[in-house]
Order: structure tokens, then C-alpha cells, then sequence
């Protein structure tokens, strides 16, 4: 019988426990949910006869070793920068790794130990990053088996609410992590165009953004990635002379999320003293800062951040509550903080509302002197708020990879991000069986 | 004999060990000059008689304690992040220690201990923080005394070039720490108006402004500091409505300099991959990121940052080199250095050329029913490009301080900043001998 971790039992987990339940009878896997909480652990276990809950306060080193040590793949969940911790534990005991989360350079550099110990430690492993790599790599691949020499390759993806559940002005809901969403850009974002490094600061980033097309569904606006070129030598893409990715987003969004950026509302950098004593109407009125325009702080605002007081931005702004006369009910908290809080609420995605994913890849490439362009699309809905698109795209790659590494399918070593055939075949493959199909076409 | 330390014999020491060795011979004091560079050091001390130069690597605790230890007071003219070191050593070994650097949390949190040890822990004894406090403090105990009320404090300082010196269209050179000056503002400013906290994010602050009217000298512009509000309970102005602290700039600066933000060329955070292989031009074009406009480099520029393309702002641009096909010099520099590079060149102060320091303090406040309003402007010139205001304003009030400790005329123990008459009564008179003198308007 083969022994799996899975260390961390909250919302990123329901979908990998439960495939990996499942498929746990057939194959005689024995999985083990651990979690600081243990009645979290235990809910998503549920009594399974393959499963069992414990409980562990991850950051006890000799109790993390001793769990570690009785299983034989360990897949981490916990908080990126605690993977280091499990990733060294792995190395001195000679298990496999397995994350959904960014490879950190510290991780990457035990990269030759876990080689050398012929260990797999496998991230990146969900649906961006995860999905993204291994449906664009099948592509490139089987563009360069036929001869192909790729000139631009362009990939978006955005986490979204799906039209029938779209009720709001910013045509936006949250089915992922809130803080990433409002702390999204922050930094200098770099990508290639035309063999030319390009640089957008994040005070230009939600006002240059293109405008893509996607198939049934019509436009979208997309925004920049800060991290496009990490991808060039992990893609295989060395020659390449554009590079870009970037985040979905509905039309009109950008333009409205820019002027919070203008307002300062995503700064994230100091706490707003005493917060809790001041309005939504307060906070906007304190970022006027010297008066420089006459009448309401709502007119004030427009102005200065330049745009119609009775405009389309100045509506989402409002539909917020940023002008309204209620308290805000955190104590010190960062401009950021209190906004994501008022989002929180206002973009929450009901019960029985659907979320919807879209990725979105185009391949500009040369065969037999001709210039080709190759559009893959997935669009994807969620069922409900609870069983969303965006679990599922995180969950399943993650459990079908485990599921491989446990019947002993993979052989690449080492510190890793899914590029590789043996990976991306079969995973994207069984994908398919769960609706995750990209509709392709060809110029 | 009273044995002074001082340690770090960079720029800002200078006029210090002078001023302190002219006073050594009449007064019976030793001074012990430390520095990792011991050539450095003997430069300073050049051979006096009350004077000796030592090499210390002050990142060593063992020798660090050792010399502190044989000594009465310390000065440290170290890195800040090392002042923490410096003032743990001075409280284990009962050392009475001077900074002109700003408190931090952690410093600031040895007061007690100092206090019960009956040890004169004083910083902020500089120009700006340091003059500031001491000349502010004077005239609020004096608006005090006879029983004004203070209601608005401005307080603007300046390091500028002196007119006769200024010859370039930024009206700007160098007569301090350049990487402050590129990095200045970072963060978000913050400030007490009408009883009401403002807030201004970097992204605004170059636009957001104040003109302001300098005695003789006609008009400057005040861009905010990032502070106002840490000296609200400081100098005892807990009822104040508006504090506003400022810097000081010449007409037009702030908008060109807003150009550069705007750009990005501010950033500090990420760097620019092989720089060196890139031109100026080079690094402008990566800034445009999305094509959206057509034309040269420089009018695209003009475009993005939304402004006359043959206008004084691209001029100011234009005269810097930064559309010059000439290669930058460092290799993997972030924007912000790349930049400070450039600046260095370009801003330099000649060794003829004169420096120019302008505060300013406005009170505003009630007296017997009436408003008043309290002007006192300092404006110094330096002698040649060695010889600056700024080296004699930062330097003079510690070494006047440091006098006074070692004469036993200092009563106020734990950490503190000078806001107390003891400290800036003597220091204010002497300095008035070195032309230091403010003028005053009442209203």
C-alpha cells in the first residue's frame, strides 16, 4: 500500500482529498489529511476507509519529520513560504514532493539533492500555474515535432464569474484567494514583444491592456503578468521574440480597478491609524490629500483621478460604497485591507451562483515558410458556488499527478515544473474526462 | 579629560571633527576617530594633538565593544541599521551616545533602560531632522509661553544649488545623498489638515504640490514628507489641526520629476537584465510597454506620461541624456539606479559651485482672540562645492551637542530628539555665530 500526505486541509484541498479518495480503493492508496485543525481535516476526510485525519502544528519541526517520515509522497498546501521547510524534511528522508505553489529560488536550488536522491518534487501543479504550463507545452511540442518554429506565444487566463451569474456593475466575483486579487500587479510587470524587453510599472498596468477576443463569449480585457519571461527557458521557447501572459478580466474592469489604484486603496504599505473610527466617505475624502478642487468628496474624486463624475467608473465606485457614510469595521488597517474587506462582500459569489475560467493560448509560428497563428481556448463553469471551476482546475491536476507518482509513472527527477510529456499526457488527458477541453483553431 | 568616539569618518564627519578638535585643546577633550578605512580616518584627524585616527571594523562586536568601552561618549556615524548595535554596546557599558540619525522602533525602545542608567542617548541632531526640531521648538515655547494657541504648523527644508551655481534646467544639483533624493517619497505621505488626515500616494505626491513664498528668493514648490504626523506628540502640538512637513524645491521640479515616476524610473525593485548592453534610448522604449502610439521614442514618451512633447518637461528629460543613444554603464541596475547614475553626472556640484539650504517654519495661532501668523526662514549659502551649507548645517548642531555632553551640560537622560531648551538654546546661540540665523515675519 502506498502512503500519502496531504498536509493542509483547507479550500484548495476538497478536490484533491475527494479524487484522491476515490481512486484510493482501486489502486490501495492510504491517505492521511493533516491539518492545524483537526475537525477541518476530519470533515474532508469524512470517515473514509482509505483516509484518516490528524491533527499537526506544521511549524513543530520533529513532529512534521515524524509525520513526513511514515508516508511516501508528501503533497504540501501549506502557506508558500513553509514549503522550504517540508521540501528540506523530504530531501533528508527520501520522500516525494509535490505543491501547487510558485517554485521559490530556495526550493529550486534542492533541486540537484532531490536528483540526486532520485526524488520527484513536482509544483506548480494547479491551474495557473499548473494547467497553463502543461496544455501550452502539449502545443509547443507537437508544433516543433512537425517543424514548426514558434515566433510569439500570448496566454491569458482569468478566474471569473459566469454570465448567468453576473449581476454586479464590475462584472466580477472572487472564486480564489481575495488578497491575491487585490494585491494583483503590484511591482513591475516584463514581458517580450518583438524581441524587445518591455517594462509596465504598476501605475500603468490596469490602463495598457489589450483587448482579446474569446470565442462565443466576445471581448475581454487582459492585463499583464509581472513574471512572462520566467517562462521563456522553462517553455523551451530560448528564440522566441514576443512572450506575454496575462490575467482575464471582463470589459471595464481595468479602467475602474486603476482608478483604485489612482485613489491609493491598494496600497498595502502602512495601516490607516484608528480605521474603525472613519467612513468609506472619510477614507476617500483623507486620499484627496491637499485641496486642490471644490465640492463633494464624490466630485473631488473625479477630478482627481480624472474621469466623468456621472461616468462608468465613477458608478462601479459607488456601487461599492466607497462614499457611503458606514463605519469601517477594521482597527488599523491598510488602505488594501479595508478594500478587500468592502470586496469581500460585495463580490462574494452566492451559494448557488457559477464562477467561470477561461485560458486562452495563441501561438504565432512559421511551418514550410508560411506564418501560422493557433488559438486554444478552455472555458470552463462552475456547478455552483461551493463546487467551482476554479477548485476543479486547481484540485484535479494536482490529484491525477499524485495519483501517478503513487502507481510509480513518473520518472523525471529533481525540482520540476510540469513541461514534460510523461506529465502533461496523461494528466491533461484524464482532465478531458472532467470537461477540461480546449476548442482550438487554426489561421 | 573627557574621551570622545567617533565612529565613521565618511562625508557628514567632517565638519564635525573639526569643529569638536578646534574646541579639544581648550576644553581638554581626546577624540578618537574609528574607521574601517584608517587612511580615511587620519585624513580627518590630520596629525592634531588632541586627535587620533584607529581602524575599526564596527561590524565586530568583540572590537566594537573594546574601543567603545575606553571611551565617554560615543558618536555613530554608521549606516542607521547599525546604530541599534552601537546603543546596545552603550547601554551594557554605560556610554552616553549621539546620533544625527533618525530613532528607530528599536532604538527608541532602549529609553528606559538609558533613563534608569542616567545615559544621554540624543539623535536627530542634523540639519533636517536635527535644526528643524531645535529652531520649531524655540518658537513654540516662546508662542507658548506668552499663552498662543497653535493652531497649523508648515515646516519645509531644502537642499538646493545656490542661484549664482545654477546653470542646468532643473534648477537642481547635488549637495547630499543622492540615492535619497532618487528615492525620496516612496510610500505614502501623510499629514494633518483642518483636523482631518491626508494622505498622499507616491503616485501623486510630485503633483500635489504647494507653492510657497522664500523671503528674497521668490517662489519654491513643497512636495509633502512621507512623517508629518510622528512629531504631532513630539514637539507637544497634540491639538494641532494642521501639520504639514515638506521639502523644498525650485519651480518647475516637481512636474519633471513626476515625468520620471511616471516612467518608472524611480523603481527600486526589480533589476534591469544586462542594463549595460542597453542604451538610455534603449531603456525609454522598454518603458512605453504596449505599442499604442506611433512616432519616435521621445514623442511616444511624451504621449505616455501625457505631455508637450516640445514642452519644458521633456526638455528637463531631453538635457538628462535619457533619449541619447549613449550605453548605460551598469550592469543588472535597477531603474532607480540607473538613474541615480545618470543624476550623479549630471547634477554634480562643482568644486567652485555654491550650495544653498532654505527652511522655512509657518505658525499659525491664537493670541488674546486674534490670528497671528509667525514666518522664520533660514537661508544659508555654501562656500565652494566641499565646503557646502548642508556638510555645515548637518555637522555644526551635532558637534555643538557633543560639546556640551562632554561639559556636563546635559541633564536629559534616555532617548530623546532635541526639543528640549537645554539643548536648543546653546545650540541655536552658537550657531547663530556660524551665520545661522533665521529671518522672522510676524503677522
Amino acid at each position: 500500500m502506498q502512503n500519502l500526505l496531504i498536509i493542509g486541509a483547507g479550500r484548495s484541498a476538497t478536490v484533491l482529498i475527494n479524487y484522491i479518495l476515490e481512486q484510493a480503493r482501486q489502486y490501495n492508496f492510504f491517505v492521511t489529511v493533516a491539518d492545524a485543525d483537526l475537525s477541518l481535516a476530519q470533515q474532508k476526510v469524512h470517515g473514509h476507509a482509505n483516509g484518516r485525519a490528524i491533527w499537526l502544528d506544521a511549524s513543530k519541526p520533529t513532529d512534521r519529520k515524524d509525520i513526513i517520515n511514515r508516508h511516501d509522497v508528501i503533497v504540501s498546501l501549506l502557506p508558500p513560504q513553509m514549503h522550504l521547510d517540508v521540501a528540506q524534511d523530504c530531501i533528508v528522508l527520501g520522500k516525494h514532493m509535490v505543491t501547487a505553489s510558485y517554485v521559490s529560488k530556495q526550493v529550486f536550488r534542492l533541486g540537484d539533492e532531490a536528483r540526486q536522491r532520485a526524488l520527484v518534487f513536482m509544483n506548480e501543479l494547479g491551474l495557473d500555474p499548473g494547467i497553463d504550463h502543461m496544455s501550452a507545452m502539449q502545443r509547443i511540442h507537437q508544433i516543433k515535432a512537425k517543424g514548426g518554429k514558434i515566433t510569439a506565444f500570448y496566454s491569458y487566463t482569468g478566474g471569473l464569474v459566469a454570465p448567468e451569474s453576473d449581476d454586479n456593475p464590475w462584472h466580477y466575483k472572487f472564486s480564489w484567494n481575495p488578497r491575491n486579487v487585490v494585491l494583483a500587479g503590484q511591482g513591475t510587470a516584463q514581458f517580450l514583444e518583438d524581441n524587445k524587453l518591455k517594462y509596465i510599472p504598476y501605475r500603468r498596468l490596469f490602463r495598457q491592456y489589450r483587448i482579446v477576443n474569446i470565442p462565443n463569449m466576445g471581448e475581454f480585457e487582459v492585463y499583464a503578468n509581472r513574471d512572462s519571461l520566467l517562462y521563456r527557458d522553462a517553455y523551451g521557447l530560448t528564440d522566441i521574440k514576443t512572450l506575454f501572459r496575462g490575467t482575464i478580466r471582463h470589459r471595464g474592469f481595468c479602467d475602474a480597478w486603476n482608478a483604485l489604484v489612482r485613489i491609493g486603496l491598494t496600497d498595502a504599505t502602512f495601516p490607516i491609524v484608528d480605521s474603525d473610527q472613519l467612513t468609506y466617505h472619510d477614507l476617500m475624502e483623507a486620499f484627496l490629500g491637499i485641496s486642490q478642487h471644490t465640492g463633494s468628496v464624490k466630485d473631488r474624486v473625479a477630478k482627481m483621478i480624472e474621469t466623468e463624475p456621472d461616468g462608468e467608473i465613477m458608478k462601479k465606485l459607488e456601487w461599492l460604497g466607497l462614499f457611503s457614510k458606514r463605519r469601517i469595521k477594521l482597527k488599523n488597517a491598510t488602505p488594501s485591507l479595508i478594500l478587500e474587506n468592502l470586496l469581500l462582500e460585495k463580490w462574494a459569489l452566492g451559494p448557488q451562483e457559477k464562477d467561470m475560467v477561461i485560458m486562452q493560448h495563441v501561438f504565432e509560428y512559421e511551418l514550410n515558410r508560411k506564418k501560422k497563428k493557433l488559438t486554444s481556448t478552455l472555458i470552463m463553469k462552475g456547478n455552483n458556488g461551493s463546487d467551482t471551476a476554479m477548485s476543479k482546475l486547481v484540485g484535479l491536476p494536482l490529484g491525477i499527478f499524485v495519483k501517478l507518482l503513487l502507481l510509480g509513472k513518473i520518472s523525471t527527477t529533481g525540482v520540476n515544473i510540469p513541461t514534460m510529456p510523461e506529465v502533461y499526457e496523461p494528466v491533461m488527458q484524464e482532465l478531458a474526462e472532467y470537461g477540461v477541453q480546449f476548442i482550438e483553431e487554426e489561421e
